[in-house]
Formats: C-alpha cells, structure tokens, sequence
C-alpha cells in the first residue's frame, strides 16, 4: 500500500486537524472533536448540517462554510458519524429558527441522525431532515427510498445552504434541499478498487481490463461489471442510465457536476465532460453550470461520477448563489 | 491501464474542449488552439501569461483568469508548448503595457519561450520572463539556474498577476513574480510511477513498499529512493530538505502549499500538513495562508509536493488578493 500515512487508527484525527489548522479561514474545531463548524455563518438563520464517513474528501467537511452548511458531523473511514456528533453539529448550527440536516442514505447516517433527531427534540431543538438517493444505480425507480446518496448531495446542500442564507424558514430550508435532491440524478463507473488504510488491501476487485458501472463509493456492487470503455462510450453509458430516469428532456437546462473518484487524473474527468455536454447537447438539454473535479470521492478509487439537477428558476437562483467552503468556491453568476 | 480515455492522441484536444466548455464562466479559447485565454481581464494592465506540458492539471490552464493569468500557451502531455502557441498567448494577453511570461525551467520551455519573445520583439510586442526553479532537488544550492519549476509556480503567477492586477509595471510585475519564485522552495515525494496515456504502461519504475525523495513531476530522478516512511517522517524529511535551503528561520512567516500528485486522497495531504505545520511550529515559522490539495499533479502519480515561500509584507498583500481560476479561487483576506 503505496500512501501517506502514520498510524492507520489515527488518520481521522490527524486529517481532521490538519483540515483544521490549513482551512482556519472558512472552519474551526469545537468542542466534540467529531464535529467541525463554519468560521462565519449568516446571521439569525435557520442552521443547515450535514455529516457521514470519512474518506470522500471534500465531502463532508469540505462544504462547510459560507452559505452551505454550517457544520458537519465526521465519521471514521466509510463509518457513519454518532449520533451525538450529529446532535453536536445540530447544536453548533442552531440560531433558534431550528435545523436542516442534509444527508445521504446510508443505514448507520440513517439510525444515527434519527436518533440526534429525538435526542434535540427533547432539548426543544428542532431537526428536520432530507435524504439524498440521487445513486440511480442503488435501487430500481420505483424503490427510490432505497437509493443510496452521492455526488448529487453537493447540489442539495448548495441549494439548501442558499435558501437559509436567504432567509428562508426550516421548511423552505427543507423544500429546496429536497426539490434540489428530486430534481438529482447520479450513477458512478468505478475503474480500480480501493484500499482502507487499515485494511491495507482492496475489499473487492475490479479487474484490470473491466469496469464496474454503478459502483458505490463504498464499493457497493452496482449494475454490472463490463469490458473498460472509451470514455465517449462511458459517457454515453452514464447518461443512457441517468436521463431517463427523473426524465431530463429537449428544453431541460442543467447542472453537470463530473467528479473524480480520488485517484482520477483531473484531465481524464474533462475529456469525460466534453461527451457528456455533448450527448446533453443533442438532445437538446443545456448545460446551465458545469463542476468537474474531485468533488466527492472514495479513498484512491479511480473512476468518475455523472451528477446531472434538472432546474427550474428557483433552483438556479439557489445555486449561483455566491459560496465559500473548502470544496466548493464560487462567486455570483456572471455567465450570460 | 484503467483511465477515461478515447484515442490517447486526441487527449489535450478533447480536454481542452471540456475544460473550455465546463469553465466558460472564467475561460475562453482563442484562434490558436493551444491557446486558453482569460474571460475577464483587467482593463489596461500588464499581461501575465504562462504555459507547459499538459497533464498537470490544474496547471497551467487552471490558473488563467481574474488576478492571476491572462492566458496559457498548452503543450501536448509532458511536451512543452510552442514558440508559436507562447507568442498567441502574449498577443492575446498585450494590452500595449507588455507582457510577463512566467514559466518552469524546463530546457523545452525555455527554448519556446526565447523564440517566441525574439518573434514579438519583431512586432513590436515586449514579453519579459521569469523562470521558476523552486524544486530544490533538481541540483544543488549554488546551481539554482538548473533547478527545475515545480508547484511554487503557482505562487509566481498569484504574486505576479496580483502585481499586474494592482496597475504594476511591466517590471514591477516582473520583479513581483521574480521575488516570489526567489522566496519560494519545493520539494516532492512520489510513491508511484505515472503512466502516459499514448504510452500504456509506466516509464520509470517505483517499487512497492519505497519512495523516491525529490521527483520531478516527469518521473525525473529525485535525491534518493529509500524506503516507503509514515507522513510524520516524510514531513520531516520534506522540511529538513527545504528549511536550510533559503533559509528559512524562526520569526518568518510563510505561505504552503501541499499538492497531491494526481492520485493521492486528499485526505493523506492533510495528514501531512498536520505535520508539516507542527515541525515549523517548533522551528517558530507561522504560518500565514495554507493551500492543501491537487494544485499541480503529474498524470496519475502517488505523491505529494510541499513548497514553502517566505513572507514579507509585500508577498502578502499579492497573496491576499481576490483570485478567480479554474484551479484557484480565494477571497480577499478576512484572517486574524
């Protein structure tokens, strides 16, 4: 195992505090060592949190700050926060006008934040929640609820992020983080396995010569394992699986967000994007913002997400929203 | 090999393309192909131009646009880019004030960028250059001249275009981006080989389980391979190699950058800033604005560079500045 770290037990913490003391601008510790906060948040506002594993960087710490979250709850690698960490970020979060936890659909989040969830209610703070299932491959149409959450969470905490900075109420919180989320569709091709530090070892195979389409960030078995392809036929793939889903159509405006894996060469992921608008582009769908980088990853996977949001005005008024976090840095919108 | 790509000859075309098409908020292309220019750029002010070898995303292209470049000339993978493609990019950035190339110390490079400076001397076009040569490992102290331009460039173009930004002089900026890259020292670890897409397999070879100390971002040998260490002696290894360097000393303030080689989790560069931040600490070096994360990668490399630049309060007001790029965005200063 070719990486760079010390003791593998240790890496949460050690990464946590080098996050920490590199990104003292935008975040600060508190007092659970689990949980990290934004440096600046908007006056008076409804709180919004999020939290899951560690291992996904940027995700989640990363989209802590300035009109997006306000704080996230951090597990250990591929592990679910406690639930008092979520509870904790609830706290920190909290301006008495309650709080949005935005999360993805794993068991373990799912437990946990339900159980923060009551845990606040009996200290009169209220949390309302939203589930990310954007992972198209998880589950059929039909099972929605059993779809897992991935890179499309980026776009539900953008928007829900945007909507409290505005002022919006929880449940305006809550109704913009959940259409953002409704409107997201996400499918992933994994092209290496990869290794959690303490293992020391890939916990399942991809073979050389194939990929996996659909894979989870966790490895999660996707739709099926076939021979390794262009990428135009990758792209063509991942939006043959994504656009008729939600449906996205002729006259649709979007949001493309390409993400790396961890171990992704940036320039490969635009080679991926320059097929995709293409394949939107004959179909008559335009691209309204594009995001291509390592947004949401997995350890040293390699391999690429195709997060695609359908919007509409609001949902564009909420994400060209000006944010400053460590992953997502942008200023007002100025295209057009 | 398991990457995303189409037909390894077309990779700079087609990552260009999507790099165009996903960032046409901040660049733009130009008659000249290999040519990226900037959307926005100061009104009546000194260019700043750059360019070098693809696959080191998000250099050179990643750092054009507002404060920082004013246009890239693009190379094929590994491969500097043309004199012609040098000399488009300083048209493209002239506004009648001249044009600052500030460029890495490769001998392809150099030869491009005196060419295309004798071409513009003959139309009338002044370019004035800067070469980077931060890699500390790449010769020794008294033959600077011969050090390689590593990721310290990217503290070149930010202090260089921050100069041009604030209305500086042709020479002005020069100096600016001269003093940077003169305060600046870098040093690279890699843990494993990277692979050209139109090659198919490795070119150079690091063994599992070792680590070659002082590789340049082509695989070019560094000061030694020794055996694979934790990020706590690797940090120390990279600070004990760079400190004595310039020197830097107790009282200083400095800028760091860590930058993943391509492949790296995010998360394992701030396990070893955790560290690298402590040992400078304890040598009463503060550390004034950090940057963790894939700045300046080499293909599908495992690894890590770490630069240092000594601060004064002129570096700082450059660093500070407000920057808008594909590879870098930042805020005015609200620190301390």
């Amino acid at each position: 195992m070719q990486r760079i770290l010390n003791d593998p037990d240790n890496i949460v913490d050690e990464m946590l505090s080098g996050f920490l003391k590199a990104n003292s601008d935008i975040v600060e510790a508190t007092e659970n060592k689990r949980v990290v906060k934004a440096r600046c948040k908007g006056e008076g506002k409804v709180g919004v949190i999020t939290g899951g594993g560690s291992g996904h960087k940027p995700a989640f710490i990363g989209y802590v700050g300035e009109n997006m979250c306000d704080a996230a709850a951090v597990g250990e690698i591929c592990s679910s926060p406690t639930a008092v960490a979520f509870l904790d970020a609830a706290k920190c979060a909290d301006q008495g006008k309650g709080v949005a936890c935005l999360y993805g659909n794993y068991s373990g989040d799912n437990m946990n934040v339900k159980m923060a969830v009551k845990m606040a209610q009996k200290q009169g703070l209220t949390i309302k929640t939203v589930i990310a299932n954007d992972d198209v491959a998880s589950a059929p149409k039909n099972q929605r609820e059993k779809r897992r959450g991935v890179a499309g969470e980026i776009f539900m905490w953008k928007c829900g992020g945007a909507k409290a900075a505005m002022g919006g109420s929880l449940d305006e919180v809550i109704n913009a983080a959940q259409k953002a989320i409704d409107h997201t569709r996400s499918v992933g091709i994994g092209l290496t396995p990869c290794t959690l530090p303490a293992v020391g070892h890939p916990n399942f195979e991809i073979k050389d010569g194939t990929m996996e389409v659909g894979i989870g960030h966790h490895g999660e078995p996707g739709i099926e394992v076939c021979e390794l392809e262009t990428a135009d036929k990758m792209a063509k793939r991942m939006t043959d699986i994504i656009l008729p889903d939600y449906p996205f159509e002729a006259g649709d405006e979007v949001a493309v967000l390409i993400s790396g894996l961890g171990a992704t060469p940036v320039m490969e992921l635009y080679v991926l994007y320059n097929e995709v608008e293409k394949l939107l582009q004959e179909k008559g769908i335009a691209v309204y913002r594009a995001y291509v980088g390592n947004y949401f990853t997995s350890l040293d996977m390699m391999g690429a997400t195709l997060t695609l949001m359908k919007l509409d005005e609001e949902l564009k008024e909420l994400l060209d929203m000006p944010v400053n976090t460590v992953g997502l840095k942008q200023k007002g919108k100025e295209k057009g």
